[in-house]
């Protein structure tokens, strides 16, 4: 029987995270790190293997380097099952390996939609992060022609970008009025949209799939309304489930949404297991209700949450909450959103108001590349506190949007924007007398006093 | 005798904004502004009329059809004089205005080196915030090939890096030992250094210009070590200096740098009289010394404090003072900087440690359009407080930077950076795993634990 002290299972963002905190935290400690392939993915970065990169083998984590470099072990197996009692795990070969301190990092698969006829017909694919399905699945396109994308969360709208960029005829259908629906509100929605349609990509919102249709192989699917769309490949992007399996049948608790249930030190309730990522169960920072964001961001804060309090504690390191901060680029055009959006402001029964500025993000707004940029934000109108942000601009639109995430984890209000310090300049940000995040406080503020 | 209720000197950025949100608090005032010239500026887009704008008339403030809208007149004229006691101004013809308030927002001017033998030579221009003068400018140094810049703060840089990119041989010169020397540790200077030095800048640092030669018109530069530089014009940008001879004229308390005394709702000694900008006194948020920082940002995060506080002051409205952040381009690369340097830690005798980090801005990192990307945080070594920070990468850093300013308003710690929550995109920012404010912070953590 091998023996370590700090076991991660998983290497992917937070599998890699937590074993490098871990043994940073702990240098005196064996860490050793379970994973399926050799070769794991950076999970954001799968979309662009179709368009932006020439092969998956440009999208691999760095882990197994940084696992050497840091004297980590890495062990290319399958995990059967957690003896929680015994400390130990009981790997497809049959060896076992006993822990001081175990970590789950099994992350999440696709949502395979068994209620939609004609999901095993061939070239029918879902985006699983999984080296060998991808290069299979990539193999595949590269003869297709017409492209049917299910869903358009933010790897649908990225997956049907990039193949539209390298020549598909890519029809994007989702069931919700908007593109991005569950991200933004319309207002940011709609802008998204209108960018993924200039640049080719056919989308259709507020249409069920009844059936994906063809023989052996794909033609096309059957929408609910009658319309056929014809297509050489199907591409489901519905969602992702949590890998919960073996945290189940070592009798952790799940939650309700079927996570795997943490406390605040990403503890599960055997006190020496900790489970983080996607498989890990999360509470919103705003509306302390259970939330299904999955993120590589969140799971390398979680990641790094746990692998500080793995054997001792520490009372301030950890989490009031995850704070979803998304964001995502179609060409030139970046989006972001931080917080609540006022969507779901409106759906949780929040007294609000919003602020919104639209301006330019250079200054002058004729300099080059200038892109218009739209912030909204979400403010608490008793308190003026900062809820949630939304951003549609140019390329800065990413840490403009990690910037509201900021102004939300420090509950910053209204007031404490007016006054804000921020660094502007012509070929960067906007300018000072219009930059948004201020622009729009100002304009929350205007309806706040009325 | 004309009157009104609100007057405010000066439409650059400060003025612009005062006046702005001095008529939406108060809706019922009226509000005049004085300028001197029909036309301003956008201030910190003056180097790019040189290269990458036609001509000036692309780097106009919208203020005429600001104040239009918003029912505040303008009238174009020049202050000759304050009157404090009778609360009126005297115009250069000979009017006077009453007023109930008065905002100074008289800005700053080129600093000019008398004790450089040879400026008054033809073809020596400085870099002043005033449109007739760079229309001149702009025009004279059409014929003109070989230019020298004295002084490599953020101006002569830029102005370096625009001339340069229309054809010019540039020539910059700076007396200290880096470019930016003043704003960037070295560590980030250099780099600033070697991509303008890539672009075809030719820069000598470390030498003192002597004396400008030339007969009529200027020849070139003498240095301190004998070299001479030829040169058909030459460019001094050796800082601003605040206009204060109004205000010192009428009485108002200067302080020893020579800006007008105020206090934290932006006051002067004269309670109807408020100081904003250039002009003003300004105080470091993180050493409470005075500071010399002249920026657009910080005049109108100002003239939104002294708006607000106009008529009746706000306890929770004020400014607890001023961090610096920069920010400038070259080219295709950002650098930034917000509160302390460690130059600054050093000689203010702060106990701190530094927390470094290098990754890319985009995951992966061989995705099109990925920069380098270097983070430093200063960190007080007692209370984890971050202190400042330095972005040197792609054309993110400047929001980037925004967020590091974000942190050191909010006082926060590199506890609270391990757990940063933020959100990330290939496409858009560094990788979840390689998050550079978060990897600075866990350098600065394993420093302070020894």
């Amino acid at each position: 029987m091998k023996k370590t002290d700090i076991l991660v299972i998983g290497s992917s963002a937070a599998g890699l995270v937590a074993a490098l905190n871990g043994k940073r935290m702990n240098p005196e400690k064996e860490v050793t790190v379970i994973t399926k392939q050799a070769k794991t993915m950076i999970p954001c970065g799968i979309p662009y293997i179709f368009g932006s990169l020439e092969s998956s083998d440009k999208n691999i984590l760095p882990s197994s380097t940084m696992f050497e470099a840091n004297g980590i072990t890495e062990m290319i197996a399958e995990v059967l099952k957690i003896d929680k009692d015994n400390r130990k795990v009981v790997l497809s070969g049959g060896e076992e390996i006993t822990y001081e301190k175990l970590v789950i990092a099994t992350g999440s698969q696709p949502i395979s939609p068994k209620w939609l006829p004609g999901i095993d017909k061939k070239n029918v694919f879902s985006v699983p992060k999984d080296k060998v399905y991808i290069d299979e699945m990539k193999a595949k396109l590269q003869g297709l022609k017409r492209i049917v994308t299910i869903g358009a969360g933010f790897i649908g709208v990225e997956m049907s970008d990039e193949l539209n960029k390298v020549g598909k005829e890519v029809t994007l259908i989702e069931r919700l009025p908007n593109i991005l629906g569950l991200a933004f509100d319309e207002d940011v929605a709609v802008r998204c949209q209108n960018v993924l349609s200039e640049r080719g990509v056919k989308i259709m919102t507020g249409v069920s799939v009844k059936e994906i249709i063809g023989e052996d192989s794909v033609k096309g699917v059957l929408l609910e309304n009658g319309e056929r769309v014809e297509a050489d490949a199907i591409i489901l992007s519905l969602g992702y489930i949590p890998n919960v399996d073996l945290a189940k049948e070592a009798g952790l608790q799940i939650s309700d949404r079927g996570c795997i249930m943490v406390d605040e030190y990403m503890r599960t309730d055997e006190p020496h297991i900790f489970a983080i990522g996607d498989c890990a169960e999360k509470r919103d920072f705003v509306t302390r209700k259970p939330s299904c964001i999955m993120l590589a961001s969140t799971a390398c804060a979680e990641a790094r949450v746990a692998a500080m309090n793995l054997y001792k504690l520490s009372a301030i390191k950890t989490f009031s909450g995850t704070i979803s901060i998304f964001a995502t680029a179609i060409g030139d055009h970046g989006f972001g959103v931080a917080g609540l959006t006022e969507t779901i402001a409106q759906l949780e029964n929040f007294d609000y108001v919003t602020g919104e500025f639209e301006g330019v993000d250079r200054h002058p707004g004729c300099l080059p590349d200038a892109h218009k940029q739209f912030v909204k934000l979400i403010v608490g109108r008793e308190s003026g506190v900062i809820l949630g942000g939304e951003v549609a601009g140019g390329l800065s639109a990413g840490e403009l949007t990690n910037t509201i995430g900021m102004i939300i984890e420090n509950r910053m209000t209204v007031n404490s924007l007016l006054l804000l310090q921020i660094g502007t300049h012509p070929l960067l940000t906007a300018s000072p007398a219009g930059y948004p995040l201020v622009k729009a406080a100002e304009n929350a503020a205007m309806k706040m006093m009325k």
